[in-house]
This record gives structure tokens, sequence and C-alpha cells, in this order.
């Protein structure tokens, strides 16, 4: 049957991918065989995944689709990946269903998967990556991960792509000055979406002063009061010193999504941050780390599975329930003398 | 020293209990002698733990200052652990601070402890309640758990308490009727904050349809197009039978926070609440069902940790990495190597 699955991806049969995704995503027998199999043809075609984040109402969707259009006019085929949040707040639940309805719906080079966050838990950013595992074995070009969320899993989830964009608006700069530099080293790339709206040049300074002080540039920490001209002036010099040292400078571009505005000139702009990952080496280095933390992560679920599955772990912590209740026994002196027995090895 | 810590913390010495919560929060050694230690006095004190939960501008901040005013009308001591967002959005990872340098700030029984999620990935929730049972050790009789961020781990931060708040505004309603009525089932109390706002009575409404759909109530299957009197009549009915049998409906909330408006009705509210789960019985389950889940996380932790330090298992898996990099080993493989490894018992 996984034999099945991976003939059909590589006759590129839409049914053997709907399939594989499912048994993927819900860890059912075999799915590891499966990605195994896919795992030796990975990282050759050029295959390229850009992880798309930012808060809710930011207009990631609407950049999406007109992502989706302008690698279309360059005739590679996309694989999208949206993670639903299961939170309440975004409105954003439907989003993968709402680009497919759109300018999508009936191109066939197209391919976009909703992923529920419910119940994923820690293994969320495992999982969609090992999506995109699929959806690259399939014969996809340009793969975006997109997600919903403004949390940590979420976070993680794009953080797994190649190259990382950070979606803002003027509406979400409140406070971005406030918070501590560390935190806005999470992107490759910042769009401010809506720019047309009041507030937009303001937010876009406010980033680019954050970006200029992470790098602790001396001349902004002597004056930090610029006008918008001296920033432009002052990055254009770091730009300068950074690219003599083979260092990224995330640039921050200003888009009108629902207008196409920009959008061209983020393409660019990823496809200068992937030339930047060849040329300085960096991406087999990160290709080499991803592929560590994937193995770690796998061998962690795999641990998990044979601890509650197949020793007598789960018994033992239901016998000792009553006693953890009652206040006897700790959580902590339980689960020790449950990882003792496994040490020890358990008869299975 | 951990003794010195324990002695401390039953003395209530406030640097005992900042020594205890940094050691918690760094996993330092000798973290678990310590929480197993508090264990024994956990959940006979009365000591109640209540999450706050919602969208960045929710208000969040300014409802648990009025809740800890509230608590402290009450005569009662409050511990707040306000888990900051590592994500550049909400502007809110100042929040602990602000609070402490408000009403709160000079007041001993009243102590408020920042966590920042960073790094901190699937094991927040456990850390962020391992905290929590400090200050229950401590003598804190109110403990709020208030969670910025909005995803997956924010909210499962918050479930670990009794009672869970989640708190909209206006502002955050747009599309809420769009999302399946499944994602609502994470709160027992909803707070629609800022009411005094336009569009409040729209979003309480919708909530309170949306709890009611939830609930499959059928008259609101026949008649969803009711106007605001008809819902009020209708939920009137639902909680005479819900009352009936036990369930707990959770009730839609209007406040100001800003003006301490409709906080003592929370307040009462979260003490129906507890007494709620008290009678039904579901106090005592739901405890037995945490401190299972606690043992899982700990047991899952501390696996982890022996795997990672104690087997071979990191040693291999750099040994492996070439192979997995070329392409000639999948992680999959590696995985299943390491752990065939560490079942047939590693030498340490």
């Amino acid at each position: 049957m996984i034999e099945r699955i991976v003939e059909g991806l590589e006759r590129q049969e839409p049914a053997a991918l709907a399939r594989a995704i499912s048994l993927v995503e819900n860890q059912r027998d075999g799915f590891e065989r499966l990605l195994s199999h896919v795992h030796a043809g990975l990282g050759r075609g050029g295959s390229r995944r850009i992880g798309v984040t930012g808060p809710p109402g930011a207009g990631k969707s609407t950049l999406t689709e007109r992502l989706i259009q302008q690698f279309r006019a360059r005739q590679l085929r996309v694989g999208v990946v949206a993670v639903d949040p299961t939170s309440p707040f975004t409105g954003g639940a439907l989003l993968g269903d709402r680009i497919r309805m759109e300018s999508a719906g009936l191109d066939p080079s197209v391919f976009i998967r909703s992923m529920a966050t419910r119940g994923a838990h820690g293994g969320l950013a495992t999982t969609t990556d090992e999506v995109a595992d699929l959806l690259e074995a399939f014969g996809f070009e340009r793969i975006l991960i997109e997600t919903v969320g403004v949390g940590q899993t979420e976070l993680d989830v794009a953080r797994t792509a190649e190259s990382t964009v950070l979606v803002l608006v003027p509406e979400s700069g409140d406070g971005i000055q406030t918070l501590k530099a560390g935190v806005m080293e999470i992107a490759d790339l910042y769009v401010i979406n809506k720019s047309d709206r009041p507030g937009a040049d303001k937010l876009r300074q406010e980033v680019e002063v954050m970006l200029g002080i992470r790098r602790g540039n001396a001349f902004r920490h002597v004056a930090p009061h610029h006008t918008p001209g001296a920033v432009a002036g002052d990055r254009g010099r770091s730009r300068a010193v950074a690219a003599a040292g083979g260092e990224w400078e995330p640039p921050v571009l200003a888009t009108v999504a629902s207008k196409g505005e920009g959008v061209d000139e983020l393409v660019t702009a990823l496809d200068r941050h992937y030339n930047h990952l060849q040329q300085s080496g960096k991406l087999a280095a990160r290709r080499r780390e991803r592929l560590a933390q994937r193995t770690r992560a796998v061998l962690e679920r795999a641990v998990q599975q044979w601890i509650m599955e197949d020793t007598r772990a789960e018994q033992l912590l239901a016998a000792r329930l009553d006693d953890v209740a009652d206040g006897r026994r700790s959580p902590y002196d339980v689960a020790a003398e449950i990882l003792d027995q496994v040490k020890a090895g358990t008869p299975r």
C-alpha cells in the first residue's frame, strides 16, 4: 500500500498525494516508511520552501494568493500548506478554502492543503515539514507554508522554511518599539502590507530601526531620532558593510496585496535571499541543521510511542494515580519509578 | 539547598519564592525534587487557579489588575503568572512589569511573575503549572495565569487552570461566526471587554448563539435568527435545563475593565464556577486528570533527557548526520536505529 502511494507520487497522481498527506497528518501505520522512501529524493530539484507568518488580519491569505499568481506566471508549480488556528480569535480558519475558491481554484499546478493545529501540539512543526516533503516529492517547485496564529507553535512552523516572511500591517504596529530587539530575529524578509494605510511609513521605520539596533550599528545608537531620509541613508551604508561580510540584511518591503502592489518585488527579494543562502553555503548548513532536528524530533516521537505503547508505563501510571491524587506520591516520584523500569528493560 | 528553599517557602519568604521559580523555570538540578516536596501540600488550602486568555488588545492586563483589586478587597492573596509572547505582534511583552508598577506594586500580598515563552516550546504549559504549584505552596489563594498569545501553546497554558476565562473585544469579533463551533469550547467563562464600544452587543449575541449551537439546543437550530430578547429568553430556558442536569453553561459577561465595570460580576461568576466544579465532583475529576497529565509530561521530559544525555543517542545521531544529509539514510531509519540501541540497553 505504501509502495502504491510512492508510485502514485512519482506519477504525480493527485489522489496519491491526498492519501499520502492524510497518512502523515494522522500518523497512520506506515507513514514513517512512506516519508523514509520520499527522503532520498529531497533537496535535489531546487524546490524552495517559503514560510509566511504574521498576526491575524495582516492580509496573509491575500498575499499568498498573489504569490501563487506570481509563481504561476513564472511557470512554477505551487504547493501551499495553510496551518489553521484552533484559536477562536482570528477568523482565519477557513483561509485554505477561501484561496481554493478564488484565483487558484481551477489550476492543477496549484495544490492547497489546510492543516488544523488541534491536538497536534508540539509536533506540529514536524508534521508540517513532513507534509512539505510530500509536496516536494510530488514536484512542487515553490512550497508556501502559511501560519495564521501568532504563538510559539505557529512561529516554529513558519521557521521550518528556507525563507521566512513576516507580514505586518500598520494596525499591528502599536507598541512594536517596546519589544525587546531579540524577538524580531525571526524573519528573513519583512513585509509591511496594506502599506497605503496611515501609519505604514512609521511602522516601516520602526522595524528598520529595530533591525538596525539588533545589528549593533553604532551610528544608530548615537542618533536614534533620525528622519526617514536618514534611515534610508543609514541603511545604504550598513547594507554595503553587510554585503562585504556576506551577511543577509533582511529587507523591509511595502505591499498592497489586495491590489497586487509590491508582490513582484517580494518575489525578487525571495530569489535574492535564496541565492544568498546558496552562495554563502548557508543553504547546505541550514538543510543539515534541519535534518538533524528532524531526526531528533522523529526519535522523540518514536521514544514516546515506545514508552507509552510497548512498555508497562501507562499501566504503572494508572496504578499509581490514586497515590498521586492523595498526595502520598508525587508525579515526580512516579515518573522516576517508571523511567527506572523502562531503563531496566520491561517485559514486552 | 532544596531543603532551605522548601523551608523558605513554608516561612513565606519572598526571596525563597523567587529562587524556587528560577530553579523551576530553568530546570536546574534539583527542581523536580523541590516540586516533589511541594506536591504533598497542594490541593488542600482552597487555592484556585484562573486562566485568562484572549487576543492581543483585548484588555487582559487591565482586567487582571481589576481582578487583583477585587481579590484583595476580599482579603485574598494573589499570585499572577503572566506568560509573555515571543511574538513581535502583540506589544504585550511588558505586561507583567506594567501591572507591577501600577496598582499592585506595593502590596506584599500580590506577586507577579512574567514568563517568557522563548525556547520553552511544548513544555510551557507544564512549566507554568509547576510555577503555579510554587505560588500555591507559598500560600497564594488566587492564582491568575494570563497568556497573551493566541496560539495553541498559549491556549494549553491557560487551560491548566481550574477556570478559564476567554476575553474578547468587539474588534476581535469579525468573522467569529465563520468559525467551527468546536473551537469555542475552550473556556468556562466568556468576557466581552470594552463592552461600551460599538459592536459589543452583536459580539455577545454571536458568542451566545455559538455556545447554544454547540450544546445542540433544538430550539436554536430551528430559529437561528432571533433577536437579542429571544436569545435571553432562550438562554433562560436552557440554563434551567442545564442546572437540572448538573451541566455548566458558560456565561457571557460584559465588562469595561478600564472603568472597573462588570468585574464584580466576573468574580461572582468565577465563584459560581468553582462551586459548580466542587458540587458536581468535577473539581476532583479534573484534578486527577491534571495529575495524570502532569505525571505523563514529567515522564516524557525525563525520558527525553535520559535518551539525549545518558545514552549514546546524540553521538549516534552526529555520526549518522552525513548519511542523512547525503540522502543515503533517512531521519526515520536513523531514529529507528537509535531507538533499537536504546531498547537493547546502551552502556552508560
